[in-house]
């Protein structure tokens, strides 16, 4: 079954997107950037809005996020743009720091940043991506006090706080030893293989933190009740993690020529996806092939059938159901408190259900 | 003249330096940090406070300067303790990054720690000290108003944008020329040779900003009137541009048994400090040697000759003396607008005379 977008479909949609992105665009006009323009420059590219070297840009999911949330809860989503383009700038900001952790050549379509300038600047960049999304957020100023501002804002640090924590897991896991019952030494004692719950844990860093500031951040800008608050935040939860699962599950089994990457991308560069940890724990022919290394484009079929054939594709589906449905549940519980969530069940189905 | 160190001979300092550092300690016991303990440890670690690993701490200023600030214009400095950590943690966030931009081995005689946890790891570090920093101001909320503290939040951020456009300039004047008259080609048109005008600025982004935000948090916590925020925000920009003269001054005249760090490092470096910009504009026997490159330790002495014999060696000392008696005239200003500006003459003395 393929869905279509809502993002193409619906024009509410696609008015509210071009507004984000407007607003993001908006945010970089800061009087520091424009007096240093090579900065303006570096991050205006990585945003894929360099006239010269458009590139491909990014979904805007999280800023969406934001104003639907908002806006379900009662509140004029236009509001709200300055908060949605914080948390676009801050994803953003990861993603610069994620492609130089994990040497990743291009984003996008295009060169990362740190191929172009190189790792220092691509650092430094980063880390003023991350001061302009936090300071960005007074722009909310002229329309919401600076109570419900600082809420949002300590949202967004803490936030940051998690994805670090996240950050740490994931490029931690590559340290760790593959076999079973084989435990290696490291440097706060032995290490064991990864677990599917530590996989969550990850996840819940990586991954759900934000999606969850997001709508945090849309109830708390719409003053919604505390239970409506709890409501989205736990929607939140639950579709940071079955997205993060359906990126997995594509990373091994997508269509490249959907997905837009090679889907062989995750198993050759020995990424600890759900996927992954799962066949190392089943499949003594999988943990073979990964222990011998050197995993070329020409091995992923044969990896992936070893995967498909220890009932790993169906339960990395089964667990990404579970917690779609669970952020469904949510929704329709929102409903009955009293939010109209127009096209979040749409775009949460999109989501969650691309390139099927 | 050598001044003796107020923090090491007045009881009082000594209390407040004291109650800095375990407000600093204090700031690393967030749960999610104590949920990570590998990333606890590295903060930990970079602050010098590992038990197994303890290294020589930084001179905390920057909080004094908040808790002395705050102190001269009324307020108990006991209850900016929070603000004054925060602006630790943020400064020691920017340490942890440069050191990997600069490739930098070693920070307070131990190794630097990206030396030990490899590039990927201490971004991540770097990225968590920062949100911490930002977090933790939050922890003035039982003692000022949301008001105040999002003042306080809107300076750190935007020291941080601030500091990204220094650390760009600095890191940008590596790829200038060094021969007057002769342009190279960049990215974005011809380069020249860096210039006395661009280091200042360079400077006020790099250095100032940050001992400004530090004043200015002192002033905005004690409630200080316009006129009394302005004038300790000038002491601030003085103070930086003097500090960061005077620190390069001592890397190139300094007494390496007295500063800690070799007194070749900034020329071996190829650093563009404020002498070897002076130093290739006026000594063309100093602009060959440079040219030619490899400069060895044994090199250092004749090179620091030729900028003596060109008179750069006093006039950076001019420019740091212009700085400290603009700094000083600040101070006097205050006092005459009500301030008790207490320890802030000595400790301003001692810094900027420090190791002469």
């Amino acid at each position: 079954m393929t869905l279509s977008n809502p993002l193409e479909t619906s024009p509410q949609l696609k008015t509210m997107l071009a507004a984000v992105e407007s607003a993001c665009r908006e945010s970089l006009n800061h009087k520091i950037l424009l007096s240093e323009p090579a900065i303006f420059q570096m991050l205006s590219y990585h945003m894929g809005w360099d006239p010269a070297l458009p590139g491909k840009k990014g979904k805007r999911i999280r800023p969406l996020l934001v104003c639907l949330v908002a806006q379900a809860c009662g509140t004029d989503w236009q509001r709200t743009l300055p908060a949605a383009a914080s948390v676009e700038l801050l994803h953003n900001f990861t993603l610069i720091h994620d492609d130089i952790q994990d040497q990743s050549d291009e984003r996008h379509g295009l060169p990362a940043l740190w191929k172009i300038h190189g790792i220092a600047q691509a650092i430094n960049a980063g880390d003023a991506m991350y001061s302009l999304a936090l300071d960005h957020l007074w722009r909310l100023r002229s329309a919401f006090s600076v109570e419900i501002i600082a809420q949002c804002s300590e949202q967004l640090t803490l936030t940051c706080l998690h994805l670090t924590a996240g950050q740490y897991q994931d490029m931690e896991f590559e340290t760790r030893p593959v076999i079973r019952d084989v435990a290696i030494a490291g440097t706060s004692g032995q290490k064991f293989p990864v677990t599917a719950d530590e996989y969550i844990r990850m996840v819940e860093g990586k991954t759900t933190a934000m999606l969850r500031a997001c709508c945090n951040i849309g109830t708390i800008l719409a003053g919604a009740t505390e239970e409506m608050q709890a409501t989205f935040d736990a929607f939140g939860y639950h579709l940071g993690i079955a997205f993060q699962v359906m990126d997995d599950y594509l990373g091994v089994w997508g269509d490249s020529a959907q997905t837009g990457k090679s889907n062989a991308t995750d198993l050759i560069n020995h990424k600890r996806s759900i996927p992954v940890i799962w066949g190392l724990e089943r499949s003594s022919a999988f943990q073979q092939r990964w222990v011998n290394g050197d995993i070329q484009a020409s091995d992923i079929y044969l990896l992936r059938d070893m995967l498909t054939d220890a009932g790993v594709a169906s339960d990395v589906l089964m667990l990404a159901k579970d917690h779609t449905l669970k952020a469904f549940a949510c929704l329709q519980k929102a409903i009955t408190l009293g939010a109209h969530t127009s096209y979040l069940p749409d775009l949460t189905e999109w989501l969650l259900n691309r390139n099927k």
